[in-house]
């Protein structure tokens, strides 16, 4: 049997940029990838109508050198989120119209929001990105989830919920899922509040043109016979020669393999010798996110002509943030929402019907009762994925940080750790997973 | 191919016991257990100097009805732990003799510690076991850490830290891995506070001689050529007229089968059709807790001699928590203790003589020099076992029993849940396990 180089496992962002970087070095390379598909955590779907959208992860903006380096060199352009009109908030059950990222709330809330955001930023900025734990409050706040600095800081109940919608859009969770610690390194990861949460100028600034999937698609085509898709690795054995991979079907030799897969995903393969007790310890406290992404195409962006943006927050679930995502060069409309965190969870035990039947009247209640007759409908469950079980990515929960996750990107003997879970800019973005592939290729070029 | 009645999954007391009772109920049935042995989170020692242990869940107490039931059909005696003498308690740098559950601490402290646990009472007697969500508070309290709950409502940190403690004890974790909600289910689901924690009258009252391992020996005995050991489940594959389990080796097919295995486990086989995604969200949120189990023995039980008990609790780990563990019927004497939660990942990592060297220690910190030079020492990781990853439960994180944990107790299609995780009373235990059992097995006998 040959002796490859290097093994990838996982199709997505993290791993195709791996293998190509590897192939571009001289390394013999394969990636096994699961489904049947490439993309990970993307996933473009053409509507019937035509218009070509993504059901998983789409954006991309300022401050993702990587991604946008990556896009350069494939030859993707990008255009930018549809951003003009007013915004609306549906709060307290009145929907008002707002510009920017920051609602008009009542003066109070204003200030209590404000308060708070400048209050997370001063601690987020202290925070080491290569590792959270090496702070000198990391222990307390580690300690501590998210929701419990929320009803410490904020003093309005408004302010709070605010905080928490907030929590959903950036993390596809509830605050009580993750650490203080992991939401202060997070934002810091993504730059600063700012920058995670805006449109312009921001994390959700920018599209891909055909789909952000077209990032691991055009990956593929250059890895050509180099990609196995289909290739579920069950099992994986190191000694001291080397790596052997077994999928249900194949086998696979390589001096080093690189897994690039979301820590509940790596938790489920069969690796001999077992990892390490602590790392499996930690890897069970990295739970996925959990968002449906849906999405209703009309004949037009019918919320334009009374002056909206197609951006709308709510209180009230389950959508409760929608976006414009018609395409420049098409003339239906798109509106887009999140179901999210516990939300998601249920909706997700439901059919497509009962989803189609409650996303559509959130739609309608921000944007009036056309939107309840789409042309065509479509969401997606990330939890039903089988080789992602949720998105967006993974949370850290309480003492996982502290309890050493900044190791888990060190190899154990020939195995070494992609994916951009184990990113320390941009971690969960596309960016991450690049920057988490590139660290991983330079430890497999240097051993 | 012969189609079992029943196939049940993993060895341990909940799996052997619904296996027997199908059985006796005149079901053909085969137990499939991964490791070379049975017992799960049970696991017997037997020192060179020819004295039987545990390194795994060892004891009995009143009002664990079944478990108490079950080892009197095996024939299978206990008897009391030893608990005369002295305890000791470490704080604040002092060793301190006292008598019962509670040491004696000042006033301020001793006052704070029992409104604390009145107030926790209070709120545990509550709680419908069947479905802790119901409760009309469950959300706040599922929404936050039973650290949050620690830092709310105990006053001084002496008595925070005694409260650390107990969930260290009780849960083998910090208390900012789980809910509120949980640690209220937890301690109603063993009774009471007083219950869970005593060693007379309570949890710790009594251990089986020869060994809890036995009560899994000797179902296992019963079962005789039904239980196949070094059978991994890998891949249960559903259909409408049974169920087909695939391990490395052989394959096997059953009308129904019982799962009896760890949450962190039953996430880890493939299962087809796939879990529902709320499914596979809520198993991923429930993490093995982490303990490492620590015995010396010496010539003679000398701790004794000075009046000691050999209960021991401590501020300053790793070692916080100590019993005498001598058998009744030998001259030696043995030191037990527990490294649990946080500080068991990082001495996980360890080489066995380092973890020997700092147990011993803080044995000596308790019971004076002596306790240096053991005859023997011996310990267990329990997240190093390939089938367990963790001891001594499952603990449940914020929003899993109002994002619907009861509801991993029902069935699926032909797939059943056993295991201490879903049982009601007494979760966490051997009791548990055993109501798991009965429950699974109603139903199968049911379909």
């Amino acid at each position: 049997m040959e002796t490859l180089d290097v093994v990838v496992v996982g199709a997505g962002i993290s791993g195709l940029t791996a293998a190509w970087r590897l192939q571009q070095a001289g390394c013999s390379v394969r990636v096994l990838e699961a489904n049947a598909r490439v993309g990970g955590r993307t996933l473009n779907h053409q509507f019937a109508a035509g218009d070509v959208v993504e059901v998983g992860g789409q954006w991309v903006g300022p401050t993702q050198d990587r991604v946008l380096a990556l896009l350069r060199e494939l030859a993707l352009p990008t255009f930018p989120l549809w951003n003009r009109g007013d915004n609306l908030t549906l709060f307290g059950g009145k929907l008002k119209p707002y510009r920017g990222t920051i609602p008009r709330f009542a003066p109070h809330v204003l200030l209590d929001v404000l308060q708070a955001q400048l209050r997370f930023e001063r601690l987020s900025r202290q925070i080491p990105l290569e590792d959270p734990a090496q702070h000198p409050r990391a222990g307390d706040w580690d300690r501590m989830t998210f929701a419990e600095w929320i009803r410490r800081t904020l003093k309005t109940a408004h302010g709070r919920k605010v905080f928490e919608l907030m929590a959903g859009a950036v993390f596809a969770a509830s605050p009580h899922e993750f650490s203080l610690l992991h939401a202060l390194f997070y934002v810091k990861s993504g730059t600063d509040f700012d920058t995670i949460l805006a449109v312009e100028g921001g994390a959700q600034q920018d599209r891909i043109v055909g789909g952000s999937q077209l990032i691991s698609l055009c990956l593929a085509e250059r890895l050509g016979d180099a990609l196995r898709c289909g290739q579920a690795v069950r099992r994986v054995v190191q000694d001291d020669q080397g790596v052997q991979l077994f999928t249900d079907t194949d086998s696979f030799r390589a001096r080093r393999v690189i897994f690039a897969i979301p820590p509940t995903m790596l938790l489920r393969l069969q690796i001999e010798p077992l990892l390490p007790g602590w790392r499996d310890q930690l890897l069970q406290r990295q739970p996925q996110g959990c968002v449906i992404k849906c999405m209703a195409l009309y004949e037009r962006p019918f919320w334009r002509e009374q002056g909206l943006s197609g951006q709308a927050t709510s209180e009230h679930g389950p959508v409760r943030l929608t976006f414009d995502n018609s395409l420049p060069d098409s003339p239906h409309g798109i509106l887009m929402g999140f179901i999210e965190g516990e939300e998601a969870r249920h909706w997700a035990a439901c059919t497509e019907a009962e989803r189609r039947a409650v996303v559509l009247d959130c739609f309608a209640r921000y944007f009036g009762e056309q939107a309840l007759a789409p042309r065509e409908y479509v969401d997606k469950c990330w939890a039903d994925e089988p080789y992602a079980r949720g998105c967006y990515a993974a949370l850290f929960a309480p003492g996982v940080w502290t309890g050493g996750a900044a190791r888990l990107r060190e190899p154990v003997g020939r195995l070494h750790f992609a994916g951009t879970e184990t990113a320390t800019r941009w971690m969960g973005y596309f960016d991450g997973a690049i920057e988490a592939a590139e660290r991983a290729v330079a430890e497999v070029l240097r051993a």
